[in-house]
């Protein structure tokens, strides 16, 4: 891992460009003592999705947390995925048309996890051992079928907050079943990207103990920002 | 209201018994300045409800607010009331015979609700003068069917916290729909004399446009501790 540039974005909060190997990531770290870190999950595009980013890593920052996160395979700079954009555009093709879109999930997402995870386990190594981090991981945000991988195959991960925001293959629902740590998980009611009644399933396919749904009313992007300081108070009782 | 006992649970909050007509009820303050009221509904019962009721109520205190609860018709100390008696045993049996119970519970809650209601409000008109209570009202807890007609009828009630756990008659689905208010509902997922389907039916049905669904494992006492905290959270955006 190597940092490529640095700047505060106030008093307490360093914000920190890195790359592994050809991956672009961002650091957010406060400068008091090592704190548990929070990775930032999201759907690909570093570039357009820092405003929001940003605001959850400060918030991350003030509870008391360390935050990271990483370009996704195929977004942002990093080299285009034919397959990838394909699927997408088939994807958007399906859904405008009214056709079962299973296949073409399967298509996009299976990849994308495979490809992705190692990527943020091998963040995870390089992340760990700097000073400023210590103790338990979180996983926060989408996609989720990541965050689903994640919390199943990476033991560092000691709790999860999952955005129900994406399309989530069947092998990854069964997937589900297997994770025992602390979720929470957001559902936007009206969610027009989302299928409700798949998410309430996959929400039910948890075998976590303690996992907890919060819905809120309006779309995909309509998040309310009290949900930052909940999720914070979720990781504030799992990782600290 | 008459007081008619006063007791302080710790250096902050003061409990006082007290009589509205023929009815027990309970208040709590904090010595401190005038705050917002929460009514804290419960199924009924003061003296079994005690425990819980008095938690909650400090947690209140605790955020900044004052808390008072009323008896309910036909419960704890109050005149029995046969007919409630008679759906109480008709809609166990029902259950435990796998019948239908919409009838049953139209009898038991609809009458409740009507001779509730009208107590609770003239309950807010003698403790809205207290010099230790100011600012609107919220309402927690259940019987959700007695928050919903609090909620549509009462517009010194301003966020209201329910906990869906009662049979819900229709006519009052119905009356959900002119809810404005703000809104956070809790459901237990696997709560034994719940419907979960009927439940996200009725969050789905609310009129409020902020209203937040929390589901968190378990059955129907077992709210997490964590929620109490959520609660207060709650009624602070929104009462202060």
């Amino acid at each position: 891992m190597r940092f490529t540039s640095h700047q505060r974005l106030d008093d307490t909060v360093l914000e920190r460009s890195f790359t592994l190997g050809e991956i672009p990531g961002i650091l957010w770290t406060s400068t008091s003592a090592s704190v548990p870190l929070i990775l930032l999950g999201h759907p690909g595009g570093l570039h357009a999705m820092y405003p929001r980013l940003a605001a959850r890593a400060r918030g991350c920052v003030a509870a008391g947390f360390a935050a990271a996160t990483l370009e996704l395979p195929g977004s942002g700079d990093r080299p285009r995925w034919a397959a990838a954009e394909q699927a997408r555009a088939d994807l958007r093709r399906a859904l405008e048309a009214g056709e079962p879109v299973e296949e073409i999930v399967d298509r996009l997402v299976l990849p994308l996890v495979e490809k992705a995870v190692p990527e943020w386990r091998a963040a995870l190594d390089e992340l760990l051992v700097l000073p400023e981090i210590g103790g338990p991981v979180g996983y926060a945000g989408g996609l989720i079928s990541i965050g689903i991988r994640m919390a199943v195959l990476e033991p560092r991960i000691a709790a999860a907050l999952l955005f129900a925001g994406s399309f989530v293959p069947a092998a990854l629902v069964e997937q589900a079943r297997q994770i025992t740590i602390p979720l929470q998980v957001l559902l936007q009611w009206d969610d027009e990207h989302n299928d409700r009644s798949q998410t309430l399933d996959l929400f039910d396919a948890f075998g976590s103990t303690e996992k907890t749904l919060h819905a809120n009313m309006g779309g995909h992007t309509g998040v309310p920002a009290f949900e930052g300081d909940s999720g914070n108070r979720f990781f504030t009782r799992h990782l600290r």
